[in-house]
């Protein structure tokens, strides 16, 4: 394995990758302040349960096990070159590969359709939720061909039925929001290599019938369906998600908010969003501004009610903070936090409305009088009881239900049990393509001539989970760290957003930290050098801004000097995004170590040969410093072919 | 482990299970001559590789395996009792097994979508495929509610119109399929449990959301959705798919055909039809018989050029040699046979449509000149370049294509270098619902009277694949064996049916194995004791007779003398056939051991718990005739409930 490592570009000394966060398990002090309280506590959580599985399995760590049919699980080694089916090394890591793609891509997907039924029932007044960004809902709705003419709500509806035609369509049908978003230059290479994709559900479903053991087993192609399921991730779940969740929710704009486990108040009711989809909390926190939640919640005796965020709902309302989620208290931090944020023992409710509610969070809440919810149909857990599934027509009922459970859990509460640790940061958010290119005074062109003269020297995503296997939260902030310090503006969503926000890297004072040339641009803007882009979904507001760069320079977004990071992912919802990068042409580093280096030909696809084929290419490289390196060196590569300096 | 396979219904002595068959590898005369034949040529088969693969995981065995996220793998141990995240076995067990079952429904909906697209160009005259039955359109289109004043062209297009809009349905939407078919005391108990389904992309869909981690950790849910997903294939892929075939190629009809390798003819131009989908092979068969074909394979030096089967496409064939597969050459075999099939030498070309082409088959075909070609959109494989994905409008053309490919590589044949074993047998096929009622004399009575007088005790569905783990078509052909001893009538489909086909079970002769009262049900009707309903899809006929026969008694199908048995069960079709049947309120044996036996809730649940929901559950036992024991007992159980002596 130590060789293929390096094959596909490991450092050499990958276990000192994180050796100054030895002394740690997180990046931050709330959370190693936390652990200490659990581990005194005699509860166990992630780090805990993170050091008994080890060591790993290294087969599944490589790719090289198949547990797809009965004859398996099988595993790849010299003396066994295959499974007993006869699939390779490269055949399973493949295979697995696209599975997991297609997992992201299915919940996207339910993500998506939710918000467009959501989106029709307001068209159609049959939910409280009011349309609030009717210049975004005309724009798109004209781009995709529909008829402009009609009253808003008309309009909205037809472009909520629209989305969900697309998310219906067969594999055969291209999906329309591909042909009308995607670059041009994409598009000829995508038809080109047959991977334009068309509904998603169909996607997932050939994606899962080409990976059954015996169906697809030439590992090229299914890498080439797994950007297929990529750009259909891209273009429906990420891109299509986020322009309905604005129109419906408003668009990002300015606003300031904070982050990390000190904005917690011990004299209020505490509900915490946790999850993806910021309907059922948007309605939450409106129910608990109303005057009978109020005088409810000050009979418990509560000073107040407060929403507060965790994981990517929080991130959607706190982009929101200045439109639909005024009054918003903050986000407490990421995936991993979720149990240590209950620990403080002042979180009165937990909703769960999609994806990353670990049963862990269960566990903890079982030490302490927390109430753990589920708020949308596919999320249950077990010894979770309470079900109020998201529903449009019934959301302030619902709404109303879950301030009340919290009101009654406040009431059981031990605040002689509560320790909240004592830091948190100032954060800058809203920032959205709109709202960033109204800062820069109506078009992105300020940011090209800062591009042009080098002073910003590219632009990197630095997107997607956390990861207990390199210390949470450790390389993506120092990668951020040092990307801003070699004056790459830094653009963060989902959970790495969290981490950058509690390590104050999303302050306007950040800017501190960036060097010369960003530094300056930031200070002439007022803004960080790593900016809030939101939840996992808005990686797709990177897409079209990269869009509409390239357009603007009149280059494939490949020429761009542009990357992508998804330097702690997780979850197969980044596997997709991922997939995504990769066919939009960019450069993605990935750290930890995906599950395809027991693959000879899957990693040089990955690494090497697909450049040729879509101009992206994934590194995995787990030390910050080293991937800072490899992607300055690559934005330089794309800086001198267009003649930058 | 050894607890918990106790606790779940094993035979003590499992070791002993199959140790008559210790001597070979196979339960067929001409598979051990033929893995003589490679051992000695040095070419390694899937007995090989069997062996260089033990011993096996156990964790991945036991279902306790999770990879889906980058901190795994995790494996529970008493040392590690959660993963990182804290999913427990029954966790990650539960949604392994969930997303396996969506494999299968998903594969069976690709199949499902052909045909309907197939139906559809027939009836508007794009295609040479013809509709051979209108009757059944008629009926089936009344069914649905759909206008049959139309004519048969016009019904035909609104058929598959109504299957392609259902397999597109939201899961929100139940499918009209389900509820028409399905008898009504089972859709209280879905309705009641809420897995009525909806479209089956969208079903796979939700079923893949719930399956990324930290979305559904409830085990219990992701069962029950296993369910709400074999319903989905029950009446889908299963139910739909062999409705629509029978329209398009002609309801099964009595024939006579023969099985094993004996029936390779090494004078003739010999193709196979390997797969699950009979379209292309329906068109390949014709174009093979035409004048022109004849012409050039008889300037080749051939005497004919024939159609073989092998899995469930050469099973759908050989059901139709009376109807639309005339002349069809004979089955050769099932899954495990492929590379021996292959290294007779004489196989000049094969046809891959759809699941179970294993990579071996391409790395045998490259020791002989065997040309492979794959036929459908979704099956690829490395190595592979010739790919004629089928489509209606150019079947006769394709057909023609791939009938020149094979007498090209019948030039190429040594046939110094062919071997054929002597075995082949006779078998009686054609089964239908409709031909069976037809045999009875126009109604399922004398079936019902047998049945009460208790000359036939009860049926037996034995069906699915074969494996190596317990010797190639061992314990299927032992078990069918030992149930018609008892004289319960066997029904067999899909990879189970070569198996007793070539051991001669489905001669008349062999009522002469049967019981008594059996015996004498046979020779009375002219049948054998086990009864060929074809390929995999049509376990589905298996339900709808099952459904008829229910109906005539007025009971639910669960009250049923009827069992279903998976004895040597392999690929995720079969665990979305088994969820079907457990769903459907029938006792399900399955064997080698399911990936769920270090989930104790899991476990229970299948075994145990679930028959108090469905009156479905799962017996898990390798021995065969202890197998027959439990189904026996079950069946006396029911009877018993019946009244019956």
């Amino acid at each position: 394995m130590a060789d293929l490592l390096k094959k596909i570009g490991f450092g050499k000394d990958k276990d000192n990758a994180v050796d100054n966060a030895k002394e740690s398990i997180s990046a931050h002090k709330s959370t190693q302040e936390m652990y200490e309280r659990t581990s005194k506590m005699n509860i166990p959580t992630i780090f805990d349960r993170y050091n008994a599985q080890q060591p790993q399995c290294t087969f599944g760590a490589q790719g090289i096990c198949c547990q797809l049919c009965s004859h398996g699980p099988c595993r790849i080694t010299t003396r066994a070159p295959a499974g007993i089916c006869g699939a390779t090394a490269d055949v399973i890591a493949a295979r697995n590969f696209l599975r997991l793609t297609a997992g992201g891509a299915a919940a996207y997907t339910h993500h998506l359709e939710l918000v467009a039924k959501t989106l029709k029932a307001a068209a159609q007044g049959k939910t409280s939720f009011k349309i609030q960004d009717p210049g975004k809902l005309r724009a798109v709705a004209g781009a995709l061909g529909l008829d402009t003419t009609k009253s808003t709500e008309e309009l909205a509806v037809a472009l909520a039925d629209a989305v969900l035609a697309e998310i219906k369509k067969g594999a055969d049908e291209p999906l329309l929001l591909v042909e009308k978003f995607a670059p041009k230059t994409r598009l000829e290479i995508w038809k080109k290599l047959g991977i334009i994709p068309g509904g998603t559900y169909a996607e997932v479903g050939d994606a899962m019938t080409k990976t059954l053991t015996s169906i697809d087993t030439d590992p090229v192609d299914l890498l080439l369906t797994t950007l297929r399921v990529g750009i259909a991730t891209g273009y429906m779940g990420l891109v299509a998600t986020i322009t309905l969740q604005d129109i419906l929710l408003g668009t990002p704009a300015p606003t300031t908010s904070s982050a990390d486990l000190g904005i917690i108040d011990k004299d209020t009711v505490n509900i915490v969003a946790h999850g993806h989809i910021p309907l059922m909390a948007t309605s939450v926190l409106k129910a608990s501004q109303s005057p009978d939640m109020q005088k409810l919640a000050k009979e418990a005796g509560a000073r107040d009610i407060k929403l507060l965020g965790s994981m990517c709902t929080g991130q959607e309302l706190m982009q929101r903070s200045a439109t639909s989620a005024k009054g918003f208290a903050g986000q407490t931090g990421n995936w991993i936090n979720q149990e240590f944020l209950i620990a403080t023992g002042a979180i009165d409710l937990v909703m769960m409305d999609l994806n990353c509610s670990t049963p862990a969070l269960k566990t903890m809440a079982d030490n302490f009088h927390t109430k753990v919810i589920s708020v949308d149909k596919l999320v249950r857990m077990a010894g979770v009881t309470d079900h109020l599934d998201f529903t449009p027509e019934k959301a302030d009922e619902q709404a109303n239900q879950i301030v009340k459970m919290a009101i009654d859990a406040y009431r059981k509460r031990n605040n002689g049990k509560v320790h909240i640790p004592g830091y948190k940061s100032d954060v800058m958010a809203g920032f959205s393509v709109e709202s960033c290119k109204a800062a820069l005074g109506g078009s992105w062109n300020p940011l090209i001539d800062a591009i042009k003269a080098g002073s910003v020297k590219g632009i990197v995503a630095v997107v997607g989970c956390t990861t207990a296997k390199t210390k949470h939260d450790t390389v993506s902030v120092r990668l951020s760290r040092e990307l801003i310090k070699r004056n790459m503006l830094v653009i963060n969503a989902g959970c790495v957003s969290s981490a950058t926000q509690i390590e104050g890297l999303m302050r306007p004072e950040a800017a501190e930290q960036a060097g010369e040339g960003l530094k300056a641009v930031c200070k002439s803007l007022g803004i960080p050098p790593c900016i809030n882009y939101g939840s996992c979904v808005d990686i797709g507001r990177i897409g079209v801004a990269v869009t509409e760069i390239a357009a603007a320079l009149g280059v494939d977004p490949s020429a761009l000097p542009v990357a992508a990071s998804a330097p702690e992912y997780l979850e197969q919802k980044a596997v997709a995004d991922g997939a995504f990068a990769v066919a939009f042409g960019l450069l993605l580093h990935l750290s930890p170590v995906p599950p395809v280096t027991g693959a000879p030909l899957v990693a040089k696809v990955l690494t090497n040969d697909v450049e040729s084929l879509t101009g992206g290419k994934v590194i995995v490289e787990l030390d910050p410093v080293k991937a800072a390196d490899a992607i300055e060196a690559h934005i330089n590569t794309k800086r001198k072919a267009l003649g930058l300096p």
